[in-house]
């Protein structure tokens, strides 16, 4: 008869050489990144952000939704979008990035969503801040971990779950993390969390609980799948590993000129050519933004837009340009990001058994003609 | 010196077994396809709707945008639009599906956007409608093809253009075709086509240009790219080949239970369940739609919604259901549909050097479990 375990398969690497499989094309396939010239917006528009989904987008009816808060607290909750929503409303510009971000260019390649460098997005997240719902409902002093349940339903190496990932308590009662039910002025898409979500600013995607149906408090760390299992930083299969958290510094590059359909090298004529972009990290504000043209041989300052006002991390990513003469020949664009904890983009990959939190400079092919 | 030839290859077909490439890959992390839960929904929401985009989504200014018609007509024309909103006014419901849909299951594999089954979509566009338009131009009665031209630029197989596909005349002053500025009651987003794009309501995506900036009535064939090289029909490289043209039948199965998520492979549990799905032609109203739950062996009729009043062919997809008794074990779930020209979906692969038109059967592999 069959069973669970015969549906989905441990984690693995792919052998040297292999390419894509059919499993990963079919990620890829619904699981989409931004189109790299929509890094022209400050905010990116519906439909371009970046999406990963781990099960199926859920059918919720927001009229019947419900917010669940339970386990450590003095008094429990239940909680509809009306509620939510006379709540205290802020919105906040936050830049999302896949923590799987860039693996699928590790080698050995962790076979799981092949993600190049476009798994990230920035929007205006509107909703209720988190903390001051923990402190009504009474969190426990002891708290240890706070459970985030959404309504997305799934297996996942022999584990049936609901998605589930949990904050450390001292993070979910800081001021950032948002319950968001609007994202761009509009009601959230049903593929971003309708009718309601998690926020937490500075963290990869996975923080960022879509479907959001319960928090629950802890007096103990979470064993969860996604946070014991699955986003975890480690070498070997083995390894205990430690947890997938904040988001490393990064910057893109917009590719300049025009692309060839199907390899997407950019073709640009000779002459002066602003290059630009955007950088961002999770830890601490940037520093500095750098720019290579040469693959990676020699790099030169980029100018790098102003900060929000406030000192914090960058909670949304910033713009940098770079004035360049192009003159023909073949080229390959990058650009490194650097933040004020002293973290900065490697050139040679960081690699872990998950493919997460690689930050590896991107490489844009450009060829300039003769005229 | 750097040359355009050397930017782009040539069309190619993968050798046997050979898994996708480093560039297809690039082009389903950017060109993505609708999950097939979202097929629940009779409009696709945004962002959920199919994507193909040939070279870069443009930076256009809507309020500076203008329409060019010329060519054969007696009274070019040069409208914004503001112009284009004053005229009649017109929402039809239709669904749109890439012509290369299913390529990438095909054996040998064209080289190209990988898609799989989830190259379509179905929105409400707003607009008016192209026939008038021409005929105030005063269209030459000989006029033999119309011209659409978009903003976006890029170079295929060493050509550089503007995407540009032409209709015939005939096709063109149809009743259905559209000046769509609108989808689903929001100005057009960038990635699908802002500020102006063609309907071409019943033909693949391919006619459907984005970003339309000029149209150009000819007496004679046009032989630009995406007529004349690209979108054929052709068994071998050397042949003319014929156009590209209607979306030919296909159903689809939105898969039941909740998936794996790495192999996407759907579990259920023992008991009745309704499969449903989405069913559309291009050709002429759909006559029915079958289910096979054994991989195509045997194939049972499924309940169909009814067809929008008029008569004509399904501008916009059908719902259809069918009720299954599930029992533990592996099965393979397929729907077909036929249309009233005799048009069915075959079991075995129909192959082009294109993949186009392709509306093999969907294999949607399914575990009910023991309990």
């Amino acid at each position: 008869m069959p069973t669970m375990d015969e549906v989905s398969g441990p984690s693995r690497l792919a052998e040297p050489g292999e390419r894509i499989s059919a499993e990963e094309l079919q990620l890829a396939a619904r699981n989409h990144g931004i189109p790299l010239e929509a890094l022209r917006y400050d905010v990116t528009p519906a439909g371009l952000h970046y999406l990963l989904i781990h099960y199926d987008i859920p059918d919720l009816d927001a009229a019947e939704h419900r917010l669940t808060v339970d386990g450590r607290v003095d008094r429990p909750l239940s909680l509809d979008l009306t509620d939510l929503r006379t709540r205290p409303r802020v919105t906040r510009r936050v830049t999302l990035e896949c923590a799987g971000n860039g693996r699928a260019l590790l080698e050995p390649r962790p076979v799981s969503q092949p993600w190049l460098v476009e798994a990230v997005g920035t929007a205006e997240w509107t909703g209720t801040p988190l903390a001051p719902l923990l402190r009504e409902a009474g969190i426990d002093p002891e708290a240890v971990d706070v459970v985030f349940t959404g309504a997305d339903h799934g297996v996942e190496r022999g584990v049936e779950q609901d998605y589930q990932r949990a904050l450390p308590a001292a993070e979910a009662l800081r001021e950032e993390p948002l319950l968001a039910y609007e994202m761009n002025g509009s009601p959230l898409l049903p593929q971003h969390g309708a009718p309601l979500r998690l926020i937490v600013p500075g963290w990869y995607g996975m923080a960022h609980v879509k479907w959001l149906s319960r928090i629950t408090v802890l007096d103990r760390q979470f064993d969860g799948f996604q946070n014991a299992v699955a986003y975890r930083l480690r070498q070997r299969a083995e390894e205990a590993g430690v947890p997938v958290t904040r988001i490393e510094p990064r910057a893109l590059v917009r590719p300049p000129g025009f692309p060839d359909f199907m390899s997407r090298t950019r073709v640009l004529r000779p002459g002066p050519c602003r290059l630009d972009g955007r950088a961002w990290s999770g830890y601490a504000q940037l520093t500095g933004v750098e720019v290579s043209t040469d693959g990676g041989a020699t790099w030169a300052a980029a100018r790098l837009a102003p900060p929000e006002a406030g000192g914090g991390p960058d909670l949304a990513w910033r713009r940098w340009w770079y004035e360049w003469s192009a003159t023909p020949g073949r080229y390959t664009l990058s650009a490194r990001a650097t933040d004020a904890s002293g973290r900065c983009q490697p050139v040679e990959q960081p690699w872990n058994r998950g493919g997460f939190a690689n930050n590896l400079v991107q490489r844009v092919p450009v060829t300039v003609l003769d005229e």
